[in-house]
């Protein structure tokens, strides 16, 4: 309730007695025909407004009839008493206007397991839970606009329809009309779901130099797990002339800033979910945040995790290995106990596009791995020779007349640049602490999922 | 380049000579063997620093070898001169890195017509007119962020995969993937793109009170204008609690706010914008935001638009007329001479969920038009009773199934609510002057054309 949020966050906020007007939903209500304790929310934050009604003029049958979830609009006196148990509450005058909650409301408490709630994702954002990891979500979102925004970034929309195929990587959606015969875009035309805004955003970025993309991308793997939607949400910056040191600088740079304002403008949503992980949430976090970013050469990641190869269960660690999610927490939970920056991969399982080292080897590619959960931001710089670029697509059997124009932006003015990508679900889950992606989205979409 | 807006818009910034590096791409070079004057742009604005290269320690032959487009990196001195016709320019020092353009580099000058830019979505935003567009655009999209970050509304993700077919109104793309045998979200499950966010925000409207969804949207009708895509960005706000009235207000605050604020940030976009269109722009636009709303009934509007039908093309004016542009226009530009609300409309050409009048006829819909191009915004107040809406579904023979979730909204704590959308592209059409939607988004599609 924003009442109390201002209340609370802001000291002085308001004094004495002060008329006002409230409307919200009915979290809980308890009393008997001569008082009312109504816990009102207007979903602005977890913390709900307790609204007291006593004295003849109120109806105490309807009052009781009001269960959680009724809509409310009701006038009265806001009492700040700071050193009692409610240190606000509203001193109902009247009741301007409700609405009843029908019987077979689904959400009758707060003791919902999340699976169930997953089957009504069109009011599971009423429960504490998902109302803070929602609030939550919103404020990253507006976090990365205006950490954008300060530093004069241009946001681009890459298209959603695509007739590239992206990176290779992953299983992309068709798309179809049925009016057109499914020749919507042309016969022979294939339409395809943007798998990423990379390659769209890197076009941008010579001419604009600095840019981002932030809307939804999709993935069409058959595979049911805690960590993938077929619909997602990625942010995408590209950067003219800088290279992988200066990327990495950015990708930490956002990633603090972003999780710092956001945890700072919700105070009681981070110390609900705080309580829910056991205390583990906000430490993690703050640890995070005060600890600077190690950069580290996959080379060395190497030899570090085959001293103590025995623990993992992929135990076969050396130079080609793909790390693991076990690999990469141990890595920056134990080995260097702090946010770590892999650089330079191997070739063989990164992107087609990624600026080739010396060595033959390696690409320019970072991988950013936080405490808790392993790699939030991969990225790299981009190769920006023509010939090497094309090889290397020949290489790995990619269509290059579907690429061409990707191509010709090295001879177009393409002199350097660098970009990574964000999944910004992981993002909500990293920062709230669930460890199921499709409650980090209003409306998930998983393989036999989809509602509404 | 940020040095020249900086210099122009925040007198005192530079003064004397400063050290500075720059990096852009070049936009103009001409001189001789002795002296080179190179116009350099760097993304930020559609105005150029001129470079200056004169002295022994240049290369003239390198110099003269980079053409329009090359990117360049170069060191120097800064001058400001006021009074000059050049009020800054860089006096070079030292070429830190360059990139040639190749020969064949489409874009050989500003006088290339917009079909054949349209051709090459990925470089056309290097011209001055491309450029102006899409920068006003992405501030357009974060001034949109910012003003509902400041009113403390929620940003909230609609999916783009549903099963519904959102407001019964325009042909949808469907989705498929081959390796499931289109079953990927279960077999005789429909998945299509989503034509709107309006019914998944508004059930996030109802517990978070104050939402937007900005996101993209996508229509398979098959014709081709110039006012239509088949993927464009939606802009749409839902709030509980606000009638008609109050989001109407919204609406009008939004848009003023919005192009106020992103007028000020480019100046000389917006000055070229309105060179090109002979000083229509600009007048225009502040006519706009220096006008107040006016808000007025259907009926009435066409009482007045009845007085001087002989004018239009469609003269069968009265009341169940679904108003065309033309009328639009009249209203808002010679009859109002301000922005128009046209509220309470025929129910029978809108949408479903708009709240029914007492005189069982309109509904409490509204159109915001303004001069230069009519409607702009279409938005309105929810019906709220369960029993009109499920009536009014069957009488527009929508399938209620599909719909129950929504339906029992009105069940589940929806007491009011009002929102409407912005066609995003529309908007930037709006605020840039151009007549052809497919120049208001970097890689436009539409039927037959899907580029990259």
């Amino acid at each position: 309730m924003h009442l109390v949020k201002n209340f609370l966050l802001k000291p002085g906020f308001y004094d004495g007695w002060v008329d006002v007007e409230v409307k919200g939903w009915i979290s809980s209500n308890r009393g008997n025909k001569k008082i009312r304790f109504i816990e009102l929310n207007d979903g602005s934050t977890v913390k709900n407004l307790q609204v007291v009604f006593k004295g003849n003029e109120f109806d105490f049958d309807l009052l009781d009839q009001l269960k959680p979830g009724s809509a409310l609009v009701v006038k009265g006196k806001l009492n700040a008493t700071p050193n009692s148990p409610q240190p606000i509450e509203l001193v109902a005058e009247q009741i301007l206007e409700y609405k009843k909650i029908a019987e077979d409301y689904p959400i009758q408490g707060q003791e919902i397991n999340l699976e169930t709630l997953r089957e009504i994702p069109q009011l599971r954002h009423r429960t504490n839970l998902l109302r803070s990891v929602m609030l939550i979500r919103s404020t990253l979102a507006q976090e990365v606009h205006k950490y954008f925004i300060a530093r004069d970034f241009h946001w681009m929309a890459s298209p959603i329809f695509t007739s590239n195929d992206g990176e290779g990587a992953g299983e992309t959606f068709l798309v179809s009309d049925k009016n057109t015969n499914n020749a919507f875009f042309g016969k022979n035309k294939k339409a395809t779901l943007g798998v990423t805004g990379q390659l769209h955003g890197e076009s941008y970025a010579i001419g604009m130099n600095k840019i981002y993309t932030f809307g939804p991308t999709f993935r069409a793997e058959n595979s049911n797990t805690k960590k993938h939607l077929a619909e997602f949400w990625m942010i995408e910056p590209e950067v003219a002339f800088y290279d992988l040191k200066q990327i990495i600088e950015l990708a930490d740079d956002l990633l603090k800033v972003v999780i710092r304002n956001t945890i700072a403008k919700h105070k009681f949503e981070i110390e609900y979910l705080n309580n829910l992980t056991n205390n583990e949430l906000l430490p993690r976090l703050n640890h995070y945040l005060d600890t600077p970013l190690t950069i580290v050469d996959y080379s060395e990641a190497i030899a570090k995790l085959a001293e103590v190869k025995e623990i993992f269960e992929n135990k076969d660690i050396k130079f080609g290995l793909d790390l693991g999610t076990e690999h990469e927490r141990y890595l920056t939970e134990v080995i260097y106990k702090s946010p770590v920056a892999v650089i330079n991969f191997p070739k063989d399982f990164k992107a087609f596009y990624m600026y080739q080292n010396d060595d033959n080897k390696t690409v320019a590619a970072f991988d950013l791995l936080v405490p808790g959960i392993g790699e939030l931001i991969g990225g790299s710089q981009r190769e920006s020779n023509y010939d090497k670029l094309l090889k290397r697509i020949h290489e790995l059997n990619i269509d290059a007349d579907d690429l061409q124009w990707y191509l010709d932006l090295r001879r177009f003015g393409h002199m350097q640049s660098s970009g990574f990508g964000i999944g910004f679900e992981r993002l909500v889950m990293y920062v709230t602490g669930i460890d199921n992606i499709r409650d980090a989205i209003p409306y998930p979409r998983t393989p036999g999922n989809i509602k509404m």
